[in-house]
């Protein structure tokens, strides 16, 4: 029998879909999942994106360029300048999604064995890639007492070592909804720049903001052009999980030219989607505006769930759409799968993402869970209620 | 400075795009240029694709599954039994292109340093994906004498040691235009089960066969199961390389399982384009037929122009669409660099790849290059009228 890869055996399940089997199991037995596990928002796309692809005119589905087409590179820069971010289309990738810009981006700056610190709790599919280009996550944890800030620069000062290659912050952060000010950006970035490291930021939720803190890009500030890279995608911002894609922007051109011998590799982003994302880039302000809005009414409601359970703690998303709860359970994926198995309230119970599957340190998070609050008020209630009643009879 | 990876620095240019900077050129200067470098048919998508994505009738583009919904997977199945092939939906996992179904494959069964054979000259990109992986190529050297055909069963057994994890092949061939016959697939493939190894089979260009000649699939005979791992594609089968829709099949369900959990990390193949593949399935015979008529003539074409150069040699493409031509000259991207930036017949000239990157062996392919006829029959003609001249000047 030939042999699977040691790679392939370690790569952790996701924790966002590890649970899946037991909620299409309940499905079968007539009861109604709200998924609070997966960042799949409900919020319509921009309407200029799906007019884009009903009115597509070819007769032939070629090739994207390997890069993204020009164009799209061009509009993605005026959309940048908004935000006070000023790169060129030759500073750009387009890639399948975050995920496939994570990826060219392990694989252009770590070999086998080097190491990449991310703080923990951390999305959870970073583990994927960088198991699958070899490369140790070394964590630094965050705590739920601080709301998730940024550790001290020590800690992570203390991690750094010769096979340390780049330290990776996601802003605003999945799973944890914290927004990192300006200072902590400033002060992580300079022990980047200190240590020759890069400084890897996902800010897919840039917009996603829930308070008068200004989000600050990475890509603001010219002192670290060297060191940062950005990774970016459409999903979330308009709605576009399904078109896949994202893209790697940076001002450091020997990184962009290796990503650019992957992307070639790969030949090219998705076609159509490309197109649907060119077009929701034309989506005025409101678009965003009006999703920011939603979210933000979700917030409230499911803080305001939540703070009616006195037995939990939980953190204040200032952005994002997610928050990690700790639970007063031993064993916070047992009782996920119970709400699957053994719990509903009207037909209807919950899914949720054990959070331990966001840690990479061995023993943290068993207490967790991550939610997404990606469903309507109403809904964002049912689901908190029967949380509430199911850890009642869980705890018993 | 933050330093780039070593894998990063040493994957090869793609040989297919090295030269888009003087192709670019070239045309800036008012010069037409036939494109023989890549495989991007001119041939229509099937109907059935393009209205799919016309009359899509969503207000949100989702994640599609993980592996593919289910039903394209179960419409595959019954493309497959068409080809003697006996499959299930969960034997199936859906890919971002070939590409992708590569990248999770080298990742599913290599660890850094372990080797996958493979006969040269092969798809360059081979390269890119195992240097990704920190996976090493080990040749073994097919000749333009013998048309390509399957070097000697011993050639390879004698490069098996305890890091070889797989041999990979590519029937019908890029970039040679070779169709393994049935003994030569049993024949490799009883050398990797003997050896319990993989073996790869990228059958992308399964249909585009010139003959008489059957096209075997490694999936036709049971006896490999265990071994077998089916590598495909709609993009040449359809003309919807940029749908990017690939996908793996295999009966060892360890490996499609760790397959898997590659896949999850990256959430999904691209929605929209699963849609236009979907479609394509439902698209009758006659439109695989008549692309396969349509370069039965161009191989023709080809054939007969290229037979009245009479200082060159070239293989005889049986299927796919390529064709491997060995010429007078010492440095053929030399040459073809001369074709983009030296020459022109009516403001018209040629790009071809330079066949060296199709080989693993450093001194091998220096003299060849690869063309796709891809172009219609007047086109193939007026390129190949262009190469006589051309090598005539350059020859001097």
């Amino acid at each position: 029998m030939p042999t699977i890869s040691k790679k392939g055996l370690n790569i952790p399940s996701s924790p966002i879909r590890k649970l899946v089997p037991y909620a299409d199991k309940a499905k079968q037995n007539g009861i109604d999942i709200l998924h609070l596990n997966i960042g799949q928002p409900d919020i319509k796309s921009p309407i200029e994106s799906i007019d884009a692809i009903k009115n597509i005119d070819i007769e032939l589905l070629k090739y994207e360029y390997s890069q993204g087409s020009h164009k799209f590179r061009k509009n993605l820069c005026s959309y940048y300048s908004g935000h006070n971010i000023n790169v060129s289309p030759d500073d750009i990738i387009t890639t399948v999604g975050a995920s496939e810009a994570l990826s060219f981006t392990m694989n252009s700056i770590c070999d086998p064995g080097d190491e990449v610190i991310i703080p923990e709790p951390f999305y959870a599919n970073y583990n994927g890639f960088a198991q699958a280009s070899d490369v140790k996550v070394i964590p630094v944890t965050s705590k739920i007492e601080d709301n998730f800030a940024l550790p001290s620069i020590e800690l992570f000062e203390k991690k750094i070592n010769n096979r340390t290659k780049a330290i990776l912050i996601c802003n605003p952060c999945n799973p944890t909804g914290y927004v990192y000010s300006k200072e902590e950006i400033i002060n992580i970035a300079n022990l980047a720049k200190k240590n020759d490291l890069f400084i890897i930021v996902d800010e897919v939720y840039r917009e996603f903001i829930y308070s008068d803190l200004k989000h600050f890009s990475i890509l603001e500030d010219e002192t670290f052009f060297d060191n940062a890279i950005l990774i970016d995608s459409t999903s979330k911002r308009y709605s576009l999980c399904g078109a896949r894609i994202g893209f790697i922007v940076s001002k450091n051109s020997k990184f962009i030219e290796t990503c650019m011998k992957f992307a070639l590799a790969r030949l090219s982003p998705p076609t159509v989607a490309l197109i649907a994302a060119n077009n929701a880039l034309k989506s005025d302000n409101k678009y965003i505006d009006n999703v920011i809005k939603e979210y933000s009414m979700r917030r409230k409601v499911l803080i305001g769930e939540l703070s009616k359970i006195n037995n939990i703690e939980f953190s204040d998303p200032m952005g994002a759409f997610y928050s990690i709860i700790k639970l007063p359970v031993k064993n916070a994926e047992e009782f996920a799968k119970f709400l699957l198995t053994d719990f509903s309230i009207n037909n209807e119970s919950v899914m949720l993402a054990p959070a331990a599957g966001f840690y990479s340190s061995t023993d943290n998070g068993k207490d967790e869970v991550r939610i997404a609050f990606v469903l309507n008020s109403e809904k964002i209630k049912r689901a908190i209620n029967i949380i509430y009643f199911g850890l009642k009879e869980y705890i018993g």
